[in-house]
């Protein structure tokens, strides 16, 4: 999705990927084989770039902080986010909302924490991702587990009426100390499935909680120097105060529907803004719902019934990855425009289930 | 366009290009260097293709007609458009209303026609292209050069009020004898400065015109047989009526603000179409206008001035095609949705005019 905003720019792109078959690797030309998680690779993939940015976060901090090339965001940037400790002292220090938490290294810090708040929510501080990592009261014998892999937060559960995200992209300072141009996405609804975001929402938030919102994500994205975008994931309390709950400095799966439903997507504002080019409207076009597709049990390959997804519904924008449909693993995203957000869910999940084969939504699935 | 298009459905292609420059060979991994115009270089292409589809129409046609994969449009159909003569009588036995017009190889027979008609219109019957082949009023000395070059289409200046164009995309026929699925786009109204296509309005046209236009697309696409996109070029007369001027069977310049605008883009309709998938909705989600980057007199590469274009107008939607910039050649596009026609029309000129570094419109362009 990065290269498809690149080539409208005429930005010339080269991918740092794993293997041949990786996503970036099959749809563009310039790809290098290497891990970001090498300090080498990401030393040698630096001589020739201009910039170089990241769509994931499994980097070499330490390497990452010697390539030869701008990095945007910056090494700092990627730390701060990579580990939940410090992006929750991060979101403190720069007077964002956060829910109450403590860092643990013991059993009996837990335990210590579940006797405070009952009901609690365990995270490994480093590696979770789409759910993994985070345990919701955990057992002591789990606990006992965990402690031995990573320092780990421990939060209340929190009592939160609906899960928002909001993304902003911002450009570098300027040399003369002025703001830096930021832009920001409208807010959106998240609804997650086991721990995973499975459903977004554009357009639902109503004006004064989307502001509040957006002035938490600009006010993070200054005073954490974000170049590119930060992404943040928020608890809505049941009487409407925002917590943060994630940070992520990449283009994100809670801003895809901006793709197809925004002026600008949040990939082309990426690009822009990490190669300090002035930024595009967020504007949101339609109201939108984006749903992720997510490799099932059954080993079906979503991939085998683009036909009948296709003829599922004909205002459907239909996004496949190049990936393999591993149970859990997000291959790929459907998001419809229309004007009532329950009718786009409707269809999008239509299409969505037409992809898994669902013969209801797709009684010509055989043809294919 | 294609390539980012076949991105998000996840089709593999593959990409014939002249050289290691061009516009796809620059962008997508998988690229053989050869010639649409060397029956051999088609015939080893189509070897590892399941289906051969076009951008342009400087094919070899006999060339093409021997290759063992599936061609849409069909060798037939390219051959219809690629001579303005058999287009004319294609276009007349499907019914569809054409200017007058006679086929010319001699002087003698265009003075005639300039007897009966007054002011006249030569074309070079093969190898026009964006107003190159046309001439107006041309003299005795010019038209006794031209019947030396192809066949001459000679027809009386048409008084018409504007020129349109409307897309239809078309599936293959099934094979029960069934219709084959269709979808049009809007009619846009097109802006040509001198002979070539410089401004695209979409949403102008009203409702009778639109549907008037899209009856003969839709008709002459099942008449031709048409697998792909069929663009249809129209002189819209005073009093009303549309006569055919031009077909192509690609995607089209007149399209190109679909990827913006609609719901689905003319190069995934296209796509869908020739791989037999079912295909995406037309609607137009707003009014919009795009302008060509056509390459000036004085060198300026619009690529230098990306970042003034980019500031000219944030609602801006700007496509560069990795062209370098020669005069009168098209290096990308503009778009603009909008409300008002006229205010997108003023913003896109705008940022065209940026790409084109004018000072009032980028007083900044020297940081680039």
């Amino acid at each position: 999705m990065m290269h498809q905003a690149a080539v409208s720019l005429g930005v010339p792109t080269r991918f740092l990927a794993e293997n041949s078959d990786d996503p970036a690797a099959q749809v563009s030309p310039d790809v290098t084989i290497g891990s970001a998680r090498s300090a080498n690779d990401l030393r040698n993939f630096g001589r020739s770039c201009a910039v170089m940015t990241f769509e994931h976060e499994v980097v070499d901090l330490d390497g990452i902080a010697t390539v030869d090339c701008l990095v945007r965001p910056s090494p700092a940037a990627l730390a701060v986010v990579a580990d939940k400790l410090s992006m929750r002292a991060a979101v403190a220090a720069a007077g964002a909302p956060g829910p109450p938490h403590v860092a643990a290294t013991s059993v009996e810090a837990i335990s210590a924490a579940r006797a405070d708040w009952g009901r609690i929510v365990v995270k490994l501080a480093r590696g979770g991702y789409d759910g993994r990592g985070v345990f919701i009261d955990p057992s002591d014998a789990v606990v006992a587990e965990l402690v031995t892999r990573s320092p780990l937060l421990v939060e209340p559960m929190v009592p939160f009426r609906r899960e928002l995200a909001v993304i902003v992209a911002r450009r570098p300072a300027p040399a003369d100390g002025g703001l830096a141009e930021v832009a920001v996405y409208d807010p959106v609804h998240t609804v997650q499935h086991d721990g995973q975001c499975a459903e977004v929402r554009a357009g639902e938030v109503d004006a004064a909680t989307a502001l509040a919102a957006q002035r938490i994500a600009t006010q993070l994205a200054e005073r954490l120097d974000i170049v590119g975008l930060l992404a943040v994931e928020l608890f809505q309390l049941d009487d409407g105060p925002l917590l943060v709950n994630e940070l992520a400095v990449r283009p994100h799966n809670t801003g895809h529907h901006t793709i197809d439903a925004c002026v600008t997507s949040q990939f082309e504002n990426h690009l822009r803004a990490v190669c300090d080019l002035p930024l595009g409207a967020t504007a949101l076009r339609s109201p939108a719902v984006m749903v992720n597709i997510v490799g099932n049990d059954n080993g079906d390959d979503p991939r085998d019934y683009l036909a009948p997804a296709l003829a599922a519904h004909r205002d459907a924008r239909i996004h496949l990855y190049g990936k393999h449909a591993r149970p859990q693993r997000k291959v790929g995203h459907v998001t419809v425009c229309a004007d009532s957000l329950d009718i786009a869910a409707e269809r999008a999940w239509q299409v969505v289930e037409a992809l898994h084969g669902s013969m209801d939504a797709a009684p010509n699935r055989r043809r294919q």
